[in-house]
């Protein structure tokens, strides 16, 4: 018999409408899990077991079958109301908002669970907290939604709640294996979400199955779950995207990235190399300017109030970034941005999806650097949906991850195709 | 002799200089000033006169000229650390921010005093507070910067902070006879401010001189403050909008305009008609959708955990309108809006000035409504800078504000122009 905690949350759903599962059970071996594994990989900041079953046996009595009982935890960067939001810092530890931030209200309201937060490197920025790979302790599981990608890998909970600006979803996703969704730009509220880079921020979802994305974004939308259309993936157009920093990339991830679309092209997939390397590359410079700049503003209590206590990562990162650009540039940057937001969205006139790694290999030894997002800047940046898969192992035998982008507000058809190709192409 | 009350900041900082005021002086004034104002006005819903009092001192102490001392307030639903933040309703109490707004801690940065909190209507949206207005208790300052617009035209601070998502900068400025700024969309950071529809909402400035635009301009993007630069008048090309809403116009406010601007070609000014009803019209069609989906979703918290406590203007008002807003359909709206935001563009290629009213006439009796905003909407919507200068007076001998808009970006010229204009043409 399958532990309640290594359920999905659709599967759990299922049994929980068949009576063979109570939301109490499940919450209760999430905590379990926990409890055997927490030690090792440090993914939460926070746990509220007691509230959370209380809750969980509350729902199991109303017996509302749109109450979903689904566990979840949120970033550390992301507000629950009467709980610390410590935004991955030292300073914050008695911050206690009043006001769920809008994510967390919809999710309740949907019959979802609370049970904690997980943990974000400082600020949302670089520097890591405590989370270790669950896959080897060793290794970073990527950042910035660290605890996130860890808890749902190592199946503390189901589903939990994460944000990108760079690559802090998508990342994390792929170091730690699991399922990563950074939804198109502007898609889910981000009321009492720490603001990093206001024009690029975004919160994602970090789950174990394509099912569950498309769940969760149901219930963060308040719309009729959207069931998952089957698609004959030989009707679709397909790039594969090797971007400039393919050299970057590590000769395994390589391999199994080639591989991978040469089995497409065997099973007639219509796969082409695309070569998008001037849209790339003006990305990242423009994302530089634009993420310094808002994320300097953004943080401007902080680097008045602790600037001592910021790490160096940060003061010598994104923060100094910022201060190199003046308004006027900002302004100009922003303007290019819209430019090249319609010639991104021009390259999905030729194309369905395109295929591009997740991150250059897998997890790095070490918890110092949370990797590089040298492979997710464009589609933060531009706002399209991308979501990792956990399709290939790497010779140290940690997960490696494959994007899968599509055209800017084209989620459900995003989730559609990653939906089928994780079926039939998981090992 | 001037109280130092009556001071404008850029007139205040000068004397400070010359060593004629000192910063203790000034902050004292103004809380006398609140003294003898307040019950009548009820702009305020927090003070720390001590705090400020003890800052303003500390300040003369060190006599660091950059430290400008310039008291100001700021709309309670822009956080202030160690203060509470009650979003104009009754239920957020004990709701006490461990962060400044982004904006505040720039502020307070370059040495600018914080006073205390000004009324909001609720979240934000238009059920008032107390607040009335200082030409005549029983008429509206107009919302939901009430608080703000009230206490800089009593003079109890010379530059309050508000925000704008479709009039509510604009209007009480006019209603109070102020000088109201909404600058370009994003041009100030919004971390820490309370989300109400994050595509359009817009920190905002309330004051008695262009010049103090100015200052508090570059304060907030920390950069060197921009001089206001002389313009000759008769070399822009000013377009004059009626809008379809003309016939709500009042005929008082109909009358001062058109002599207004009869003034102005008189003047030699280079003023033309100009019809731009399409993209008004649409504009308040897109408006009502996106405002509406995104207010909805920001507020869910609210919505979910106080929804009984909320007015009927806001259950009826904004809140449904979300409610009729699928994501499809906002996805849409959004996509219209950033084509109309290039249409509205292409109109400043042919002119570089907009004059068009404030609000349909003055304020309006009683305090149950804030007044309508719908020569605010389109410049809201788009994110044009727009400035509100107090130039006429109503039949009622409350003040009739006039609007001046330029091409989103162009805030220096706007200023500039507005300046001008304010120069000359004010009775």
């Amino acid at each position: 018999m399958t532990n309640p905690f290594e359920l999905t949350a659709t599967d759990a759903i299922k049994l929980i409408g068949k009576k063979k599962l109570s939301r109490y059970e499940w919450v209760q071996s999430c905590f379990e899990r926990i409890r055997e594994k927490e030690d090792l990989i440090k993914a939460w900041v926070y746990l509220d077991e007691d509230k959370a079953l209380a809750k969980a046996k509350q729902l199991d009595n109303e017996n509302d079958k749109k109450q979903l009982g689904i566990p979840f935890g949120t970033k550390d960067i992301i507000d629950a109301s009467n709980t610390p939001t410590r935004f991955g810092t030292s300073f914050y530890q008695n911050n206690i908002p009043m006001r769920d931030a809008a994510s967390v209200a919809v999710a309740k309201q949907a019959g979802c669970i609370f049970i904690g937060k997980t943990v974000s490197t400082e600020l949302g920025h670089r520097a890591p907290g405590l989370t270790t790979n669950p896959h080897n302790k060793d290794f970073t599981p990527g950042g910035s939604s660290s605890g996130s990608a860890a808890a749902v890998a190592s199946m503390m909970a189901p589903v939990c709640f994460g944000t990108q600006t760079t690559g802090s979803v998508i990342r994390p996703a792929a170091y730690c294996g699991v399922i990563g969704y950074k939804p198109s730009y502007g898609d889910f509220d981000k009321s009492g979400i720490l603001p990093n880079s206001p024009s690029i921020d975004t919160l994602g979802l970090m789950t174990r199955s394509v099912e569950d994305i498309s769940l969760f974004r149901s219930i963060l939308l308040e719309e009729e779950l959207v069931l998952i259309k089957k698609v004959d993936l030989k009707n679709i157009k397909v790039g594969f995207v090797k971007t400039p920093h393919w050299d970057k990339t590590d000769n395994s991830t390589k391999k199994s990235l080639e591989y991978f679309v040469n089995s497409l092209r065997s099973d007639k997939l219509n796969v082409i190399d695309l070569e998008i390397d001037n849209l790339i590359s003006k990305s990242d410079a423009l994302h530089l300017d634009i993420s310094g700049y808002e994320f300097k503003r953004s943080i401007s209590h902080e680097r008045f109030n602790y600037y001592d206590q910021l790490s160096d990562q940060l003061r010598n990162g994104r923060l100094n970034d910022g201060y190199q650009v003046s308004n006027k540039n900002y302004q100009l940057a922003l303007k290019e941005l819209s430019i090249l937001k319609n010639q991104v969205d021009a390259v999905f006139d030729e194309i369905d999806l395109i295929i591009t790694p997740s991150a250059p290999g897998e997890a790095l030894k070490g918890l110092d650097y949370t990797g590089s997002p040298i492979f997710n800047t464009t589609w933060s940046l531009n706002g399209n949906p991308c979501i990792s898969l956990p399709l290939f192992t790497g010779n140290q035998g940690l997960p490696v991850g494959c994007q899968f982008v599509t055209r800017f507000g084209n989620d459900d058809k995003l989730i559609d195709f990653s939906n089928e190709i994780y079926r039939a192409y998981l090992k």
